[in-house]
């Protein structure tokens, strides 16, 4: 196998569509020995704007991190674009957040162990005390913030304290069955992930599996998205679904739900820390 | 390959679920001399529902087609079912809806052409003349009813009887862009149906594809239902789904969708065509 | 929910098709004040061979397991049947064995954990120490039995000795990588399952992942199977897929194989444990 | 809807990996006048290849397409690449191949009254004369070539003639039941489009429902691939499996398998004819 290189810069880039975005930024890296590892790139016609996705090698690249940056901005403010770089010694740090379900968050721990994300898992909240000795077989520190009507402005407050004291900069909600106010969500614009347990736009809210059975659909799905103050109606990042039958009863769409859910969140979060997502308006360009 | 029967005779049943039902009903056929080809049977547990579908070979059964259902009467009436039983001989007549789209209509005449559908196309009727020819060069008489909303319940009425002036039992939706009213649908109860262009309960009415597409799903879906007086809420016989990304336009959806449409639609219609969809409240039991 | 019968008995049987065969089955039960709860038959038309299962409940049946079994041996010996019956309180005995991937493992021990399972999971063998943590966290004995060509006869030997000893009834091979000799394998007729990590029948053997990367496929599959003395050809009970593109290293394809693996060796032991599968010649009917 | 550009080039590239590569591609656009459509771009790491495809905008480019290809030359034979460059004028010529079953033509000519495929079907070509009729349907010349171990040699020479005449460029094998001799396959490198009727490489050569029936794998597969001198072994395109089950008799397989075949080979057609598949060795890089 061809050896990783070691240190890569990922750009993530939007803006206005016009003539030489891609000579221009690609002409910038070359100018600067860098060597162009992957790139993708993509126009929304009827928007007429841009996306682009370009992985480099920092191998012989002339200019330090910081030094890319800051060669870079005017580019970027040239082409009024959205745009960061992210350096692959920058490693994200996570937080999880769970209730009681241990699926979803057992998923992300086994995964994360055998090196399948990029990232950091720093902490993980939850409202209960229930998966406390799942978090410690995998060492990661397990803080439980009881929520009531009462007491959730009041605990949110608390838990974006931890957040911030630990730098955390991305959050997985992982069957989090709560949930998050406002004043939380704008912290972390599409930088929080949520699994759903249903091929959404349909059965939106809560007990998808409940209405999906009394529809009597044939298949029901998953889907996780970026959380914003719509409930359910955040940008999609994936979403996979699974066949079902009459023979199925509401506990079998739990259980088959179950392994959706965890490929699910897993492949989105996936896709997420290797910087795959770019969110426009309330949808995401995903350059697999 | 083993020939194929020359009559068969098949069951549908449904009644509150009880011990010895499988035994009497499988005795009645024993007694008869009956060769059971094939049988499911199903318990929706919640409701205490029993539900079963028996297909027999009709060579050296003791009764006539007419014997057999009067045989079978009683034993039903005293486990209170609901059912039918037909025989191959009964080939259903079915009439087909359109409007201006050809795809499903399509492929409905080319399976049929196939042998795959086991019923007479008896007729056509569309809106719009635009597809005339197709239903020409499948040799299939093809009746205009245009409908604007002052002449619907007069055409309707039309429709219908011309429907009854051919023994339609029947009626497949392909892309007819019409909704039929209450009076019509009563006509015809679990015997209509429909191919509607999204995964429901999703993206229910018009132009689902562009909803799709301004939501940002990554997977857009069709399902066939029957029909019911509430807009695409009938019980579903079949969905299925495709996946789709950032690249496809809403032009690549309906593309797409439209292969999907003719799958979906064409799987369902089989299955009513074989006795293989049993209706309970708004959900179907569908032996595959 | 309904709740779960106490006790039921599930009868898997087969043999030459001739009239009566469900008539007279349902009839046992029924006389004897047997509840069916799950009936499924099926008649390959070729060889002209009947296969059913039935499940009932033991409720109010007016025999006990041991006469059950006793009654129906002469009606099961009239028809020349295969059969067995197996009641819910006799619980299977499973040995899981594995080499150094844990994946496999760690997904049986979890849904194990959950319930999903009917069995015991009574040890693990390995030819490797590598899985003892995952075993000890599960609290499972693990054994380990170091294979070379010289000592293999030796270790079967030992290991077969061991599952005798623990009446073990059941074995998984959750990425064993070893062949097991004829000698073993005739001692647990189509009770070996085992997850071969490619699309049977294609790629058979040895790296099944780098011979469809090196063939250029654009899907990548998985199989569950009985083990035979032929090598990867022994009976299918489950297969499932994942696309893949030009873009997917063959680390790639490890990885999303992984998943795969898992998923189509968990559903494949759970159609075995729940008395699914009826194995003729080299094929199997699954009652789903 | 935007309104699709009137000229497009399409450039398919591909050469030993440098840096630089894609700057000075798009800079040749770019000083040019050229709008970037589509790019995409990908290297194989093993053996350090670069592929890459790019569509652009021919309005206000300032040089003709003549003009284009001579411009770029130079600049190809520096990196030693192997490319074309299509305008969207330069329309494919095409050709279908195929013996007495009907749904794979069927299938091309109705996409193609739809206008989802971009090129001239220019003449059909066949070894019986069964599928005349639906030719005459869409208007497109029929040729009968019989063909027998005798006469296959000379009957090829007067397709090939035939082919030449009308400047085909693109073959479509829509299960053509014949083999194609080395002499006429090189004469069409990449250029002829096969659709086989299994998962390959499971199933190669004839009869391969049959195969897979006899083996009781639970899934199907077609496969479209270009041809090479190898039987079923060329490049593939494009895959697709539907599942099956002990229900399916042969029959059933190959009815499952014709919906299969008709959409794998329209989708690899589409892929074909968009420029969208780069061969290399025996693997493809298809940009979707």
């Amino acid at each position: 196998m061809t050896p990783k290189p070691e240190l890569t810069a990922t750009l993530l880039f939007s803006c206005p569509d016009q003539k030489g975005l891609v000579s221009r930024i690609s002409h910038f890296l070359f100018e600067r020995n860098g060597n162009i590892l992957d790139l993708d790139e993509h126009v929304v016609q009827e928007e007429k704007r841009f996306f682009l996705r370009i992985c480099w090698d920092m191998k012989d690249f002339t200019l330090s991190p910081q030094a890319t940056i800051e060669a870079f901005t005017p580019l970027a403010k040239e082409f009024s674009a959205t745009w960061q770089i992210r350096f692959s010694n920058q490693r994200r740090r996570t937080a999880i957040f769970v209730s009681k379900h241990g699926h979803c968050l057992q998923e992300l721990l086994w995964r994360h162990s055998l090196g399948e994300f990029d990232t950091e898992i720093v902490l993980i909240i939850s409202n209960h005390p229930d998966l406390h000795p799942l978090a410690e077989r995998y060492s990661i520190p397990y803080y439980v913030f009881p929520i009531t009507p009462d007491t959730k402005v009041e605990q949110e407050k608390k838990e974006l304290a931890l957040l911030q004291q630990h730098n955390i900069d991305t959050i997985i909600l992982a069957r989090y069955m709560q949930v998050l106010s406002p004043q939380f969500v704008e912290k972390y614009p599409n930088q929080i992930i949520n699994i759903h347990h249903s091929f959404l736009p349909a059965f939106v809210g809560s007990n998808p599996y409940k209405q999906a059975y009394e529809r009597g659909v044939k298949i029901v799905g998953a889907t996780s998205h970026y959380v914003t103050n719509e409930l359910d109606e955040g940008p999609i990042i994936e979403q996979d679904i699974v066949r079902i039958s009459h023979r199925d009863s509401l506990d079998d769409l739990i259980r088959k739900g179950r392994d959706l859910e965890r490929l699910v969140l897993a492949r989105a979060v996936r896709l997420h820390l290797e910087d795959r997502v770019l969110v426009y308006g309330n949808k995401t360009v995903v350059f697999e």
